[in-house]
Parts: structure tokens; sequence; C-alpha cells
């Protein structure tokens, strides 16, 4: 049996994709460890158009629910994809639960997720003051004070969220002087809300219900303690992407490279989503880019088809 | 005073938009006549990732208070744009209903709409058996007889979504000859459901609840009936892009040019949805796009600011 197509991964875009592959009536598969992505354990999404408040627990069941409305759609969850191949224009993809399917495109929706700290409390504290997405949560902090750990880009914009809510937002980096670009670090440095404390290691963070302080160590190696609400941690994200080893060009944070089309470099090969070099990442932004990667492997499909 | 941003149309691309604006402290004005896009007439959507079932009344009604729970988001509805200039990088906005506001930068999600055939029968059915979605409706017609007007790629990728459902599809248009890519013709022409009648123009749109047939003339001018639950009007559609002038480039049929983050050719004024050229036109599209573009815009006037 060779489906019309695979999908991999279960967030907003491939629930996005399965439902439109689904009504395109193509033969699909939906293969997936979980649903909902990386918000699935968010304690509140505000953003998700058309929902004022959701929990991300809430939010996955949604999807999960509209997924598998859909007639004719399989889906393999629980399992996780391993490997694929290509031959002959037949894409095979193998799952760490031994199963195997092969399909004639694939669409890769298999997310990403944020670098840790890896420090007792990080865990535990998640979506209780610990965050990893500024454009999401920084609404959430308002008034109080904060630690943005890592001064790349991606901190420097979290400052600047953060400044709109915030009563003072500490900026720590490993090393000794602010990573990002000249023009971001002008903008943070305008505001006195702002303190940059440079070589800064966290170990720990600490808090009853929701984070009260973090223990950290300076250049000199002595531990010390801040007292913050909010952890915004910023240290990058790793895509899900090892499984497609060569078979589609990835840039230098191993993001699969997409065009307008979601098309990848891989004729057959769609992807959208975390797992992709899309600039902005958004549970909005994926569901759009699922449905546009279904309807560009629809197309593609009657093509070849000729 | 001068916005942050003003965002015209309150479709899911200016509601994302105005949503995501707010949340990141953008000063920011939406002008629409009306909430919901297109989709507001909808009887049932069917495709809005996360709603198995949702009236287009709801669908608008949910997104319009996800943009009213928004605090310091400013919102004019019923008024329309009318008119755009821009000096010395501010942009001035008018209203149809003589109101004039100035902005940074612009974010244009004022849609488009569906070239009727001003037939008698077409708005008292739409939503009832006539359509201009194939992609969202078809699976509604499930083994009907329907019609599809236009032969151009529209029409065929119509007739193709269609397949999978109705048991009789009739394909119609004025000219002599099928219009679309000959690859999408070969595709249609397999199945012996498909009937190309040329030369035909629909003069009325009879029905109960529901189209139950259509009165049209052949070539010689004869009037004649076809017994059809559903009629897809597949003529093309206008973007509502007139109020820009020459501000930013278009395409042939005046959608408006927009690259990867939603930037048009004039500086500062972001696009998304139904108004642009993109090539797919789905609600979470428009949602995803309307994301981004809020996203670039502030992006855009983080680097100005310096």
């Amino acid at each position: 049996m060779i489906y019309d197509t695979i999908i991999i991964g279960g967030g907003p875009a491939g629930c996005a994709a399965a439902i439109y592959a689904a009504r395109k009536k193509m033969k699909a598969v939906l293969i997936t460890e979980s649903f909902g992505g990386q918000s699935a354990v968010s304690a509140t999404i505000e953003n998700w158009i058309g929902e004022k408040e959701i929990s991300g627990f809430d939010f996955a069941k949604k999807i999960e629910e509209h997924v598998r409305a859909q007639e004719d759609l399989e889906i393999k969850d629980n399992e996780k994809v391993s490997k694929v191949e290509k031959k002959e224009d037949i894409f095979t993809v193998e799952t760490e639960q031994g199963e195997s399917f092969q399909a004639k495109t694939l669409i890769v929706t298999a997310g990403g997720h944020h670098r840790k700290l890896g420090v007792p409390g990080e865990e535990e504290f998640d979506g209780k003051g610990v965050a990893y997405c500024s454009t999401c949560d920084a609404p959430m902090f308002k008034n109080k004070e904060v630690v943005v750990v890592g001064s790349g880009n991606a901190g420097l914009e979290a400052v600047i969220d953060l400044l709109n809510y915030s009563s003072k937002i500490y900026l720590i980096d490993v090393l000794p002087e602010i990573q990002g670009d000249k023009v971001l670090q002008e903008e943070i440095l305008k505001s006195d809300k702002v303190e940059f404390v440079p070589e800064v290691k966290i170990k720990e963070i600490y808090g009853d219900k929701f984070v009260e302080r973090i223990k950290y160590t300076e250049k000199e190696g002595q531990e010390k303690e801040l007292k913050v609400q909010g952890v915004f941690v910023e240290i990058g994200s790793v895509p899900n992407s090892d499984f497609l080893g060569n078979l589609v060009e990835k840039d230098k944070y191993n993001q699969i490279k997409i065009d307008e089309k979601q098309s990848t470099s891989q004729q057959g090969i769609f992807a959208a989503g975390d797992v992709t070099n899309k600039v902005f990442k958004q549970n909005n932004i994926a569901a759009g880019d699922g449905t546009v990667a279904t309807l560009a492997a629809y197309e593609y499909l009657i093509k070849q088809s000729k």
C-alpha cells in the first residue's frame, strides 16, 4: 500500500495538514508521538486566534479531536519516525516501533524543542514562571521582575517584549558581552529597567507554586541569589529533523529550508512549522503553513499523475 | 497622534494581526467594515483548525471577541478605508466616513470577494447549494449532482475536489473550450462523471430551501434546464486593494505582491490574506500570515527607532 502522503508530527502544522489531506481525499497517514506540539504543556495560551484563553492541554485536545473526526484518515499515534529513505520516487518511513510506511509525498511537521538550561527547578516551574516564548508569555509578567537567559537576538527580543510589561529585567549570559545585534542592544539599553549581568551561570530555580528566585554563579565562581518571578530561557531551539538525514537541505541550525509553497529541496517532501527555517514560529503560523503544505502536495500529486 | 500600525480589515488575517499587535504593545488601530471576512456568511466551516464544525456567524463572533478582549487596541468598525497616502515615512489613511489616521506602518488585510454570476437566485442560495470554495465545501456535496461554472484552473481544481464526492459534475463555460491547464484537463476527463458543456450562460438558479436546478442558454440561445443540487462559481476573485493606488506593487489580478515576511514593495506596508498574491487562500493561512505581518512590522519598527 502506497499512501499519497505521510504526515510526520501532530502539532498545529501536522493537524492542519492532516485535516486538509483528509478533506482532499488523499490516502494519508499521520504519524505522531502525541498531539498539540510544544504548546501542549503551556499553562495558558492567549494567542491562538479565536480563543481568548485556552490551556495547552485543551488546545491539544481540540486539534486532536478535529483530526480524529476526519473519515478515512489513518492515525498512528505513540509512534516516532526514526528514518526516511527514497527509492524511485517512493518514500519509505520507518518508526522506532518497527513499522514501515510508503508514500508518494511527505509532509514533515515534526516540530522542535527549546534548548533547556538543564538545572534543578527548570522542569518543575515550566509554565509557572519558566518560559521559552516571550511573544506568547510576556503579557503574563506585568509588574514582575524577570531574568532573560541568553543575550543573542532571541534574548534581546525577549527583553524588548518584556519592557512593555515587567518592572525589572536582568539580562544574563555566560559570555562577557551582549551577543545580539547592535540595533537591538541600543533599543534595550535605553531603558533603566534593563540590567545586563555578564558571565553568569544559573545553578537552580526556586519557588513555591511559582518561581521566586534563582541561584547563580558569577565570574568569580561565587554563589549568589536573585529574586525574580520569571525566567525566560532564550538559548536556542532544536528542530526535530535528524531522521531526514541528507534527504533535504537544512540551514546551519538544522532547520529544513522551505520555499513559499512549503516545498523542500527534495521533490515530494514538504515541511511546515517549527522544524523549518520560517523566521517566526507561532501556532497560527504553523497551522497556516501546514495547510499550504498539503495544498501544495495535492497539486504536486495531480501534476505527477499525468 | 501617530500609530505604530494601522490594520485594515477584520477577517482572520486582520484579527490575527491586531491581536499580535496589541500583545506586542504596539499603538494600533484596526479599521474594518465588519468581522470574519468572506467566511462570515458561510453556513458551515469544517476546516478552521480546532473546530470540527462552526457556522460563519460564530466564527466571525469568536475572532471578533478575541480582538475586543485586547487591552489598548483601538477598533474602528463600520468604517471603510477609501485612500492611503505616504509623506515623509508616515502613512495617512482616510475612511469613507471622513476620519483620518496616521501611522508608521500599515498591515493591509482587506480581503477580496469572489466574482459573482449576478443572476437571480445566486444570492438567495449562497451557502445553500451555491458555493465559491471547493476546498472548503466539496465534502458537503456527497452523492450530489453539481455544476461548476468556469473552466479556468480554479474551475478544474474544483472539479477534481468534487470528483471525490459528487455523483455527476457538469463543467460549463461561456467559451467553446476548456480554459485551464492541459494536465488538469486530462485529470478530470479521465472520469465519466464529468461532462463539459461549452458556450453556456446561466440565467437563473432555482430551488426551495436548497438549490434544485438551473436555467441556462446554450450557443443557439435556446433556454434549457438542468437538475443540480450544487453550483460552484469559479470565475475569479477580486482583491480589495484599490484604495492603495500605486503605493504597492500588484500582480495582474490586482493582488498585492508579498515576500516571505509579508512585506510589500513599499517599505512599512505589510499585507496578508486574500488581498495578496499568496497562491492558496484559506482562513488558517490568512491567520498565520497576519501573525507574520505583525511580527515583521514590529521588527521593522524596532530597527527604525535606532
